[in-house]
């Protein structure tokens, strides 16, 4: 397996494209993407669990119920939530690809995102259909993944190339997401495409797998929007043998698709609203996979160490809180904490006390910008990761007044 | 009943003490306080539910067993939590009093308040206990409660006045906590003294079943603390009949005890770090007391929607996401929200969906230091009130660096 470039087209077949058509006031956002597979795909998604749904979702979730789809609209700069006539929109959205692409209007996935309770006007997309599908190429990817960005400083693609039963399959996928970023079964807007060919519901049971050690272990403040959702789609053009049971090909299957997901997670925390630092937190040592995820996500939560991390103050006593408060059901004086980066790693806490330790290595190891908090909680076999960010003025400042 | 001046020193026989011993560098704050009843009292205290528990509330936690104090010694800049020689030190700590009061030690509480896991020297303690006990005051509430203060702008004290059965009693409290809050079963650092008569399994009673609509309604950054207790000591020397069943006399007490506690959960959240508005949220109109709580607790803290709150945005959207992944089971086509302050009411959702507000009128009612966000979830008679505070620039700088 190899990381190569081309996003959400570096698998065969998939067109995409990005513009500004007038939802964003500001002429040099883009606001619009669209994504073509040139033939029918094997669709699979999962959806926030918060009961406030936007709109696009609840009409995906009609749309998709068939394991299959063709094209992708995503518009920022309106969550479409909260809406009297957010279905009807949503509807609109899908007969306007349809319109001018020929795909039939229930094989489009739609999804939208921005601020939430403000009606979604038609207009500006229905205008910017023309010049959304000219623009559509296989060179698209990085069009799309700035179209669908709100607070996100960077846009955030990535693909691998991956061999299954002898034939050679790319995967890629874009992402948005930096602010109300607390996925839980499901997450920010995360766009997938694939030339593998896998029947619709090995697709929708890698993904539902995946995800539970991936985007649900990401959290950026604690907010779990209303609009999450990753999807898949996987049009079959690499010629594989359709895979269509758990077997080898699946396996590998699966590893491409966890590549592509972690390292979707990563860009995400990292570009967390005003954050300086991805974190990551290692726990390990736990008697079962729930109690080293509950840990992780608990410390990687904690706006007291997100605040101590931006401050790159080894403050090790709000990680121990952060575990305690949990509900995990740890032994306190069993938990040992590092901190490392790539300037190196040093042990904090031992036996759930403190170890005697240099404030100024410290200092040194977390001013980088990838911090990781590498936690033992025992002596059992489990482990989990989770991403997050820090705490910063930044974050403050971007959501104090984000709708104007 | 009615406001009364003089803290935790308001009821008879309660004198109080606060001084610099030296724990802390700052010359200019006090870091250790003194609570003495004349006579023996009952006692009722709760403790934090975080696993890591600071080992002044493990001593507690036995010394109390019996339902009897006399004393409180508390510290700031030091939580002796997490420290291998915790227990000793918190022992000790009763010691000093006893040796200095005559009073025993099992009937002194302990407690400390400051940074995790740097081991608490007693010398300075031992050194201030003759200033310490010298200073102890009918009128000294206001230096006990400034003594215990760690990030609060404010010091913190109330008191009532109330009759049972004809006797005049008096309730008073002071508390601290400023971060690190989001009290779950107990809470911040809470000392309430009474002179009314009252049995401690009662007292305890009373304690545990207030707690859980006051103190356990609050949140100023989602961080359960390990340090977090409130005492209550009741000397009876009011001269009532002593309180041992749940009858008129119990109800009169409840309610006073309550005032004391609602006080302080405001006064706290106001003083959140960093904060610049205390945050009321009440919920009305669920099905179940359970309900209105999760959706309370849940917006109060949204991260996104304390943002907002600092920027006097009135972004109602983040209220329904918050309550939306709260897990509470609610219908979201059937909520209403509007903002409150001096300056008037807003109404910005209605049923589920936004309504055509003046924004300019939205700033003015948001701008105040104390909003409340008045929300109905449909046609229960349960509610609920959960108080905490907008998220700032400065919780981040007060967090970024805070051992130092």
């Amino acid at each position: 397996m190899k990381l190569i470039s081309g996003g959400i087209c570096a698998a065969k077949g998939f067109k995409a494209s990005g513009i500004h058509c007038g939802i964003r006031k500001n002429r040099t956002k883009k606001d619009l993407a669209l994504i073509v597979s040139d033939v029918p795909a094997s669709a699979a998604a999962v959806y926030t669990t918060n009961l406030v749904k936007g709109a696009p979702l609840l009409l995906n979730m009609r749309n998709l119920s068939d394991g299959k789809a063709q094209a992708v609209i995503c518009n920022s700069g309106n969550a479409n939530t909260c809406n009297a006539n957010g279905i009807q929109i949503a509807k609109e959205m899908c007969s306007l690809v349809s319109n001018a692409t020929g795909i039939s209007a229930s094989d489009v996935v739609v999804a939208s995102t921005g601020v939430i309770g403000q009606p979604l006007d038609i207009t500006p997309i229905a205008n910017g259909m023309a010049e959304l599908t000219a623009g559509l190429s296989y060179d698209g990817s990085n069009d799309a993944a700035t179209a669908i960005m709100t607070t996100d400083t960077v846009s955030k693609e990535v693909a691998v190339e991956f061999e299954v039963s002898g034939k050679v399959c790319r995967i890629g996928g874009i992402a948005k997401g930096s602010g109300m970023i607390h996925p839980n079964m499901a997450t920010m807007l995360v766009f997938i495409t694939t030339d593998c060919a896998i029947a619709p519901h090995m697709l929708q049971k890698a993904l539902s797998g995946d995800i539970k050690n991936t985007f649900n272990m990401v959290s950026v403040d604690g907010d779990t929007s209303t609009n999450d959702m990753v999807t898949v789609l996987a049009n079959g053009m690499a010629g594989n043998e359709v895979i269509t049971e758990e077997n080898k090909d699946y396996t590998v299957f699966m590893k491409a698709l966890n590549t592509i997901t972690v390292n979707l997670c990563r860009m995400i925390a990292g570009d967390g609203e005003g954050a300086t630092k991805l974190l990551e937190c290692v726990v390990s040592g736990a008697n079962d996979e729930e109690t080293a995820k509950i840990c992780a996500k608990s410390v990687i939560c904690s706006s007291l160490l997100k605040a101590a991390m931006f401050g790159a103050d080894a403050n090790w006593g709000r990680v121990l809180c952060a575990i305690g408060y949990s509900g995990a059901a740890v032994d306190v004086s069993k938990i040992d904490v590092s901190f490392k980066s790539c300037k190196g790693e040093i042990p904090v806490c031992k036996n759930g006390a403190g170890v005697p330790f240099s404030e100024e290595k410290a200092k040194e190891i977390l001013l980088e910008k990838e911090i990781c908090i590498i936690i033992s909680v025992g002596s059992g076999e489990f482990s989990a990761t989770a991403w997050g960010c820090d705490l910063t003025y930044d974050y403050v400042k971007i959501n104090g007044d984000y709708r104007t």
